[in-house]
């Protein structure tokens, strides 16, 4: 089985590292991006000894936890369909 | 409009920031990952003014030269339905 963890900052919390890379894009000549933000994902394989509820819990508690902040950053699990 | 732009390594490219995130989960006792590997995403608010052929030009040319490294990164462009 596999799932994405996508982490994002908050709409409310500014984003210099996003903001940079829209000022670079406009030097560079791109031209209609009104906003770019950054975030990060995690690929992650699941052992298939764990039932979809299992991962579910599982993925939810990792990226409540571990993988994101949740003062400043919203997550989002995907769980892949099993054939 | 809006679009994703997501950027990982290739499959072929080790991943040291994956492997430390999934060594620090299973130390903390986290059972059934097999294997974490980390990407970043983009959101990108695009001017109403473009056409959507426009845009994934644009987004690809983007995401090949600016936003990835196409000698160890592979990228992936998704563009929102407009309603």
């Amino acid at each position: 089985m596999r799932a994405k963890i996508f982490v994002k900052l908050k709409a409310s919390v500014l984003d210099p590292q996003g903001k940079t890379i829209h000022q670079a894009v406009q030097t560079l000549g791109y031209r209609g991006i009104e906003d770019i933000r950054q975030g990060k994902y995690f690929e992650i394989a699941l052992s298939d000894s764990l039932t979809r509820d299992e991962a579910w819990a599982m993925l939810d508690r990792l990226a409540r936890e571990v993988l994101s902040n949740p003062v400043i950053e919203e997550y989002r699990v995907e769980l892949e369909e099993t054939s």
